[in-house]
């Protein structure tokens, strides 16, 4: 199986998309730009889900759900959004089908049933919750309110690619609501760092944390925080935005509060959100040209047991002892899977689990019943060591944890070594092109360079990086004075 | 609070409207026909999606996400469907909106982007999904193939209720693939069985499982199992269907399955849902005039614990003990909440919790810190007992027991007397207007008489049930010869 993946070197965008389908994560659909999450793929979301979850639910948000449909004119309500969001989307404009009158079997829209708004189908949700909200918040008493949604969104992509950008996708979006300008800056920035938190401990990616120059700011915020990662091939992704909304969508959607003093005032906003594109940032960060690497804490099967055998005898021995080490695996909380199909060899079970990146594969044969150890491989190291069965389930337990470690380091070592300081604008096209990655540079904060740098390179400005240090610099295509430097790239 | 709920005698119809609404279960939105799930009433539906997941991954079936859009030309493909379903949907026809020239600030429609083929909003996912499956089977290997999806769907309603039938709903989708007939029907069988467990076990409504006739069974299905339940106005309420597909979808959509004999066939099918229209058969068999009554088994809140108190030194004094006492519930696994809100009295909360349903309320103030007691209200009963503070979680995990099989008990004795066995046809009509429930009578077997039944009475066949002893007997209406009763009902 894993012979016939195109390796990175050769194709990178090649090795990805043969991937993600031979991996069993996704695959095109009948449909144009929209994915099917395939059953593997989708139990990989559901972790990511379950802990984003419990995430949101600790920081005391609730979900809800709201309608799939927007009216056109609650997106004319708030022109900023309108114009940097609304225009390629799904729109619905009749309500039934009909049978054919010329042709037998066939289907025709409708004609009489055209609707007297269009709807369009959400590709986020802020109007509609804002115009329900308006609705929940009276007083300072209704406030926070702090409600997030998982939901699918549809956006009309020309060029799709599975999970990074699809027509389609899945996503979850937090929408909340404040008394004061510093309790929303003060959430936006909280769920920023839930979102590293999320993406550094259990998807093993290092992240960077900043903020977006203005050009590249979600429409209706006023200040968009981000994480970035960077991908294997040198390009960064963005991994999840948190928006500060001001009173923007308040003042749209005419949302007021009473005070503790009784006077009336806009609530303040904020959004963010992560979606399905996390799968790939996850494979292009990890995997390998033997196929995907899973950190343990979001691997559907965590280890997997293959038996070896040649004869029935061996077989029944040998499962037996299997058995009794998945079930004390079990025990220990891991998500173990016994393979014991008779209608497929070791080889190739060997190389499934490798494609489909199962971090720990515990061999066990007839020579190993004997000696009471098995093999065990690791998938991201591809190494292998005899263990006794004695004590394996401790063992399995520390080298789960030692993967997701190991994984994240490399991971930050790879990235650390891709954050390039550069001061002059050649130097910077040159490594663009032969090194890849993060570029920390000089900018002189104007909109004009920003786009120039664009246009002549592909790169744009993916953060301003909260940590920076401040210092004097001069901007490395206009010469002008700059405060501090910021991290250009080329993107997914 | 309460007070100003319509009683069910009064109207039961008004009566659950507000309920919802007031319940913090749902509300209607500004798109016609969708509804906003309110925190509150997600939190509901979150725990019938948790269990009946974990009910689904136990039976062996792996979730999966299926695009939102289906063709038109692939609801085509199966007829039988398409004739029942696909008529009132909505249509995406357009992809792109743009300013208005005319008027600034305004949005149109792009003429110029205009799909090829229209796109339905998937009212069923058959059809998406069976064309899917083509490239997933090939040999017997790959069956069986067990999925589902937890998504959302849309049909075009004219009339909506909150929950009950709105134009974008909530639910999971089952779509299994088998290699016999008979390993399909014993599917579909299943998971007939597995509803009809959680309906039971988790939301204390007891069901009637059985077939559809002919006439009511889902378009393309060759036989439709479902469970019926009781509301208090002595309306049905189909709960829950599950699907024998035969091999209708497999040749509507060519997918066949090489046999171990090597010889191709098509593959059987079964599809199995359930929706938040669950809610509305929560709310309608358990709530009374007071508001809304939860089953423990799915209650966000288990048990609240309110303050009383008339100085600050009594609310700190009794908020330790509460606080205790909340830790020691949590131990044991109680989902509780103290409401320590100094913002509204005693009198305010008890009817708020009263209105949203939570099963048991923990009342302590200074009295009862001498005492060593706290007073527990139960939601069903509306009885109230001192207890002592001593043992309270091993009295209160009895007491949550204890109330969801009183609920569950009193549901059942209801349905039980509202199943009226029938033998004249006018005796029917009387008591169909004046006990209402389910009438067991003879039917002739045909959708003549069934149809003019409908048309008389407004009363359908919901089922024919499993359990039925076959007694020969003559049609109600007919006259004609039966082999015995069907259930006729009111329904929802």
């Amino acid at each position: 199986m894993s012979k016939n993946l195109t390796s990175r070197t050769q194709d990178y965008s090649k090795w990805y998309n043969e991937l993600v389908v031979k991996a069993d994560l996704a695959e095109n659909s009948g449909v144009r730009g929209c994915m099917v999450i395939k059953p593997y793929g989708y139990a990989i979301w559901e972790k990511m889900q379950q802990e984003l979850d419990r995430l949101f639910k600790e920081t005391g948000h609730s979900n809800a759900y709201f309608p799939l449909f927007v009216p056109k004119s609650m997106f004319e309500a708030e022109e900023t959004n309108a114009e940097g969001f609304a225009k390629e989307c799904a729109i619905v404009t009749h309500y039934r089908l009909k049978n054919d009158p010329d042709q037998k079997g066939k289907l025709i829209v409708d004609p009489n049933a055209k609707l007297e708004e269009e709807l369009i189908v959400r590709p986020t949700s802020e109007a509609i919750i804002w115009s329900t909200y308006k609705n929940w918040i009276q007083s300072y008493r209704d406030l926070p309110l702090l409600i997030n949604q998982w939901a699918n969104v549809v956006r009309w992509e020309m060029r799709t690619r599975l999970f990074l950008r699809t027509a389609e996708f899945l996503w979850q979006e937090g929408h909340t609501a404040h008394a004061t300008r510093e309790e929303a800056i003060e959430e936006s920035e909280k769920m920023m760092h839930v979102y590293a938190d999320f993406a550094e401990r259990f998807m093993a990616i290092p992240v960077i944390k900043g903020l977006k120059s203005p050009s590249e700011r979600f429409a209706g915020a006023e200040e968009t925080y981000c994480i970035e990662a960077l991908m294997q091939d040198g390009k960064a992704l963005q991994a999840g935005t948190s928006h500060f909304l001001g009173q923007n969508f308040a003042k749209a959607f005419d949302v007021k509060f009473a005070g503790q003093d009784g006077k009336l005032d806009y609530v303040w906003g904020t959004s963010w959100g992560v979606s399905t594109r996390l799968m790939g940032a996850l494979v292009m960060t990890h995997s390998d040209d033997n196929g995907l690497v899973l950190p343990p804490n979001l691997a559907p099967i965590q280890v997997v047991i293959v038996p070896i055998y040649k004869s029935d005898e061996e077989y029944a021995a040998v499962s037996a002892k299997a058995n009794e080490i998945s079930d004390q695996l079990k025990r220990f909380g891991i998500r173990v899977k016994f393979d014991n199909r008779t209608t497929h060899k070791p080889g190739f079970k060997f190389n499934e689990y490798e494609l489909k990146g199962v971090p720990l594969r515990i061999a066990i044969g007839p020579k190993d019943l004997e000696n009471g150890t098995v093999e065990l491989a690791r998938r991201d190291t591809l190494t292998k060591e005899v263990a006794a069965v004695d004590g394996i389930a401790t063992l399995v337990v520390d080298l789960l944890e030692q993967i997701q470690q190991t994984l994240f380091q490399k991971a930050e070592s790879f990235r650390n070594e891709h954050i390039t300081a550069v001061d002059s604008y050649s130097e910077f096209k040159e490594l663009l092109e032969t090194k890849g990655g993060f570029f920390a540079a000089h900018w002189d904060g104007t909109a004009e360079t920003e786009e120039r740098i664009k246009d002549e390179t592909k790169a744009t400005i993916r953060c301003i990086p909260l940590d920076r240090t401040l210092e004097a610099g001069t901007c490395m295509y206009s010469g002008k004075p700059s405060i501090g430097r910021v991290l250009f790239a080329k993107a997914y």
